[in-house]
């Protein structure tokens, strides 16, 4: 398959291209508002997968030209780019091809971080991503909760999970078997797109986890 | 020390009960609205435990009655009892004692579990019950996400986490350390009282999870 990364220059879309680039055969794919920044990150995974002794060649550019031809698009952005970035792809959105948001709404105060549900009406992200996205794609929420810097260091062990939600069950498999297939990964169903807001909420607790244990960074969650 | 199970007749507080009598040498009570019902459940775990060829004193009553001279006092009662409950125990309540909560705020539709806030103002059940509570009696939010089932099954292993989360540093240590002496259970500093909302919202996740998926049931999560 195909998988480009919109936003695919950092944060978890980094750490999501790196793993898939390392351990499996889809042809990744790294897409930017500035294709140039596209095309430098797609040449540095190449390096840093070359580097440890595996020929792979990943494609970087533009959102759009990346969006052409995908199978997968992940929308590695901030909450407030969604709906932006959405618009900008998707006259190049093929049909029968899938959306997955893992942003997270998150605030922050004295008290600690807290989850922030989107404007206007939508109770999560996810959800604001969902009905931000063209009719007839099905969009999938996962990879909420995946720690950015251990998932982008591929001699750290992961051995955690990813909680997918989504109401279109073909297109929740297919999200599930790729994400399974990074090492260290394990995807679980967790239901529809209208429980996205309380598996965003997991998110400010680990980070308020890490803030109060010395001994406890860049974590994720196992559901056992 | 004294740990009183308000609400120890039923779901989570028995299993509490249950792991920490058999696990520690602390003194257990067992409260009920109904005293009768306090004695029985008492007396059934005392059964449980010298089955495993455990003698051990499990003392059941009153809530009342059972809070007087208790070191901790656990409210393991629905969201809704818990302003009544807290007001029948106020009197009882010793000084330098410390109140955890474990309740959460439960909502479900045909789309699956959700998380409810609490009326009027709180974000949380927990700090709800926190608000209720008589002033300088320290309240720590624990045991949230624990699965009453496999707590209360002694067979089960845990192996997983409680968040525990608190505005009093000695009083949250002091509930860290005593979940800690449960074999299986890992206790982690979660931050402040503030940060129990999206903790509480962790425990529709866990149910969304078991419904979804025919070989997951009774869930924990561990931070890792």
């Amino acid at each position: 398959m195909i998988i480009t990364l919109i936003g695919g220059t950092g944060d978890i879309g980094e750490g999501l291209a790196l793993r898939w680039a390392h351990d499996t055969a889809h042809e990744i794919r790294i897409g930017s508002r500035d294709p140039q920044k596209g095309i430098d990150s797609a040449k540095k995974y190449e390096l840093e997968l070359s580097n440890r002794g595996q020929k792979r060649t990943v494609l970087g550019g533009g959102n759009h030209e990346m969006t052409i031809g995908a199978d997968i698009i992940v929308l590695s952005v901030p909450p407030y780019y969604i709906v932006d970035t959405i618009k900008s792809i998707t006259d190049a959105i093929s049909p029968g091809s899938i959306i997955i948001s893992p942003a997270v709404g998150l605030k922050r105060d004295d008290d600690g971080n807290f989850y922030s549900s989107p404007p206007p009406s939508s109770r999560s992200v996810t959800e604001y991503a969902a009905n931000a996205s063209p009719d007839g794609v099905p969009l999938i929420g996962a990879f909420h909760t995946l720690p950015a810097h251990r998932l982008s260091d591929l001699d750290a062990p992961l051995n955690f999970d990813t909680l997918v939600v989504g109401d279109d069950a073909e297109a929740k498999q297919i999200v599930i078997q790729i994400s399974n297939e990074i090492n260290g990964l394990r995807a679980v169903d967790a239901g529809a797109l209208a429980n996205s807001a309380e598996i965003e909420g997991i998110t400010p607790v680990l980070i308020n986890i890490s803030k109060s244990n010395k001994d406890m960074d860049e974590l994720g969650v196992e559901i056992k």
